[in-house]
């Protein structure tokens, strides 16, 4: 971990070229919060809300027909299952799997002591320093992409990092899918939002890595909300057939704001997460026994002023770890948190939240995160400098999880003390000497100057050495290499589907 | 603690006068990173430290008698001690103790799972969005006690919030006690950088608190740095007679910079940091048994480009987490981190790294954390905006610390689940009004309205938003109480001790 972490800032300075950055394999010990009373609390209020409240899966009697034949008890359009018997479905999920990317050096694993970061996905909106905010469109979508692609502590690109809304809302997914495939080589996700895109999405995939690969890996995935309270509607059931039923994977992810989708308590909220994920984690089983799932995880406070969503605050921390833990006893790979604000701006604020969040999650063991960079405005917004920022302090989590403490004899420097004397110093002892090019994480974003060079420079904020920043990237991008068959195949697709699929703007 | 945090809140907004907040009393549990392998191999670094290395007691004749008479072997000056002696005289201070306000409702409890915050300590600068960047003056100084005192989430007003630069040097100690001593009611520090200073401090909170209070009592400390590597001057050793010589408290900080003052290690800089510190609570409890004693730990990193040191980096996060789990296997109260920085403004870098800085502090069970508000630019100057920043984001901290996850019969809300129906929504159910006003840590400074109302409002940043707060407050000021015949001995005594003592500039 060491080594790569290094050769990953070496890469990162010489050129733009993505360095291989596959994913953070912890060495930090997870940090439980629940004593065993309170772990078996909410297990137990986990089963009850599965066994005796149940959860309405509606809008796709597909999906009924599916819990029917497996065995489930259904009222109406609500799925109460024996917890045992769910808890024996998840158990089918592996732990961990690979998600394979085409450049086999930024295959993913996903659960256990695996921790993958992917940025913001879904804000309408973008904002940057030169041109203010602003409806996303395709030009911001693909350089916001590239920057993924580029940036080495992005392990994933997620998929809709920004709404391009200058795309016809039905073919949107195609060109999506289509630019994450031929600007990055990292994994990515797949659309959700309707039976057909996903489909679409996962044809793609077949198109890209081959039926081969695709029949024995995971390949691509989709995220998908839950309508919580304990409503999974067709948008995630079809998600899900579609997916888990090509054995690829799936993040289910209740997004629960306490007090509005659950009730206003971080343990009533954490478990009735747990119970609509489990349930969901369960019907992916019965489709396809061994489909990789995803347990997500969405929990945010409110402001009591406005009852807007706040991020960063006390209760979705606790919430992180609270979740972190419950997800191990589960058995199942989990998503949480993120960098996470409400504010407008890539100030203190967003600087604040963003930070609390994502210590938490990165410690909660959060295996895969969306929004780890980029997300403002309670999600409306993607910030260019904000993506930068974010994944910059990135780089710091990965070596707190990667490298934990160094307990080596040569973390100990005992010949340094036989060298420097009572009210030395280091710098020239050899021990340093041998060391120090390695020691320190070299964030490229935080300025260390006095203020006397700092002035000199500029006096520019974070924000503004972002934007310089992304724009030099930029400048340096070269796309990964793809097979021009492939692409060809790739866009022969997309336009056949864009004159199969009347244009529609919602 | 859930109590106290809203009436925290509540009376904030009412009005400024500094309502009760003595300390954080931890529910949550500890975060160990280490496994017992890793300890007893920083253990055993620190005991051979102790033992084979030694520490320089420097240009203090006095400690030198003081350590040959406990029995200590000396070598020069460098004391080497067997570790198993160091320790039983370490068990002799405290594991927890309390530092006693002028008004009891503040007194602060130090050790143990409690928690105290207090504000930066030593910067010769001071910023405002309204004056720049400026020396510390006197005025200034009272402004930022006054804040210190009035901010619920500070419990302690340390001593040097900055630099007064207008008042002489050699007095400048007295009209700091002084005003400590009087603008605010929560307790405080007392000088360390000459003995005769120190003195004085003591003499003051004599005079402050009665000679019978100070008999029982802690009433004052000291916090000192050791000269590191493996260095203790007299200024350390003097501090601790004067202050553990009347039963009073102090904090021994080793200050390393990994690479310079220490290893370019982590490991190895914190086995030093215990190994100076614990031969320095030896010493005290020789002086005097059972004097109340905080093992300090202030340890960086730094930039590779300049060997500028850096903050809120994982090395020293690692550190916090390290440096917690060795202090309570030690049995001593522990002071590390803070809200550390090396931004020259209240930007986004200053928020992440005070963030990460302090969220870490906060999980390693810091006790008593200087530096929790208002530190920028690597210690050299204070912020008036970033204290009160800070000083908000650390109303999270005391939440997740103080409740962690409530698992009370009514946190899980069952009610609200036989009342909502799937996809429904809890904002009107039973559960939620009885629980809204309390759920949620309501933040003074996070701004979570939508960009409409944002902009409306005049689209401010955090910093400016901190701006018109700490200018709120102190036009709301009040001092509180004191009797004036003790104010008049306080007064008498600063002004005899002026005359005394020769202005000096340096």
């Amino acid at each position: 971990m060491a080594r790569r972490a290094r050769s990953r800032r070496t890469t990162e300075t010489e050129a733009f070229v993505a360095p291989a950055s596959p994913h953070v394999q912890r060495r930090l010990p997870f940090y439980d919060i629940l004593d065993e009373e309170a772990v078996v609390k909410l297990e137990t209020q986990v089963d009850w809300i599965m066994q005796e409240i149940g959860i309405a899966f509606r809008d796709d009697p597909e999906a009924l027909r599916i819990w029917k034949e497996a065995g489930a008890q259904i009222e109406g359009d609500i799925v109460k299952a024996p917890a045992d018997w769910i808890r024996s479905l998840c158990a089918k999920a592996p732990r961990e799997f690979t998600q394979v990317a085409r450049n086999p050096a930024r295959n993913v694993t996903i659960g256990g002591t695996n921790q993958v970061f992917a940025p913001i996905y879904g804000a309408p909106f973008v904002r940057d320093v030169g041109c203010g905010r602003r409806y996303g469109d395709m030009e911001s979508f693909e350089k916001l992409v590239k920057l993924a692609y580029m940036h080495p502590n992005l392990h994933h690109t997620g998929l809709v990092i920004c709404e391009p809304c200058d795309v016809p809302v039905s073919h949107r997914h195609l060109d999506m899918v289509y630019t994450h495939m031929t600007r990055s080589d990292k994994p990515h996700l797949g659309a959700i939002t309707e039976m057909s895109r996903a489909q679409d999405s996962v044809d793609m995939a077949e198109i890209l890595h081959g039926k081969d690969v695709m029949d024995e890996h995971c390949v691509i995935m989709g995220n998908v909300n839950t309508n919580s309270p304990l409503l999974v509607d067709r948008v995630v059931t079809e998600a899900i057939r579609v997916y888990c039923g090509r054995g690829q994977g799936i993040v289910v992810v209740p997004f629960i704001l306490s007090g509005a989708m659950g009730p206003v308590s971080t343990a009533a909220s954490v478990t009735q997460a747990m119970a609509e994920a489990m349930m969901c984690c369960a019907f992916a089983q019965v489709v396809r026994p061994g489909a990789p799932f995803i347990l997500g995880n969405f929990l945010s406070s409110m402001s009591l002023k406005s009852g807007a969503p706040t991020f960063g605050m006390p209760e979705p921390v606790i919430s992180n770890y609270a979740i972190g833990q419950m997800a191990r006893r589960a058995g199942l790979p989990l998503r949480c948190g993120g960098s996470l604000t409400a504010s407008k701006i890539e100030d203190a604020q967003a600087a604040y939240e963003s930070a609390d969040s994502m210590h938490s999650t990165m410690l909660a063991g959060a295996n895969f995160v969306l929004h780890s960079a980029g997300w403002m405005e309670g999600g409306l917004c993607t910030g260019f400098e904000k993506l930068i920022m974010d994944a910059d302090r990135l780089g710091s989590y990965q070596k707190v999880l990667g490298e934990g403490l160094d307990i080596s004899d040569e973390a100990f420097a005992r010949d340094a003390y036989e060298e420097v004397d009572p009210g030395g110093h280091f710098l020239g002892s050899a021990h340093t000497m041998r060391n120090y090019t390695t020691a320190f994480y070299e964030p490229a974003l935080s300025d260390s100057e006095n203020v006397e060079s700092w002035e000199e420079g500029g006096s520019k904020d974070m924000r503004q050495r972002a934007y310089e920043k992304w724009n030099a990237m930029l400048n340096q991008y070269e796309a990964p290499k793809l097979d021009e068959a492939k692409d060809e195949e790739l866009r022969d697709y997309v336009a056949r589907r864009k004159s199969e699929i009347p244009e529609a703007w919602y």
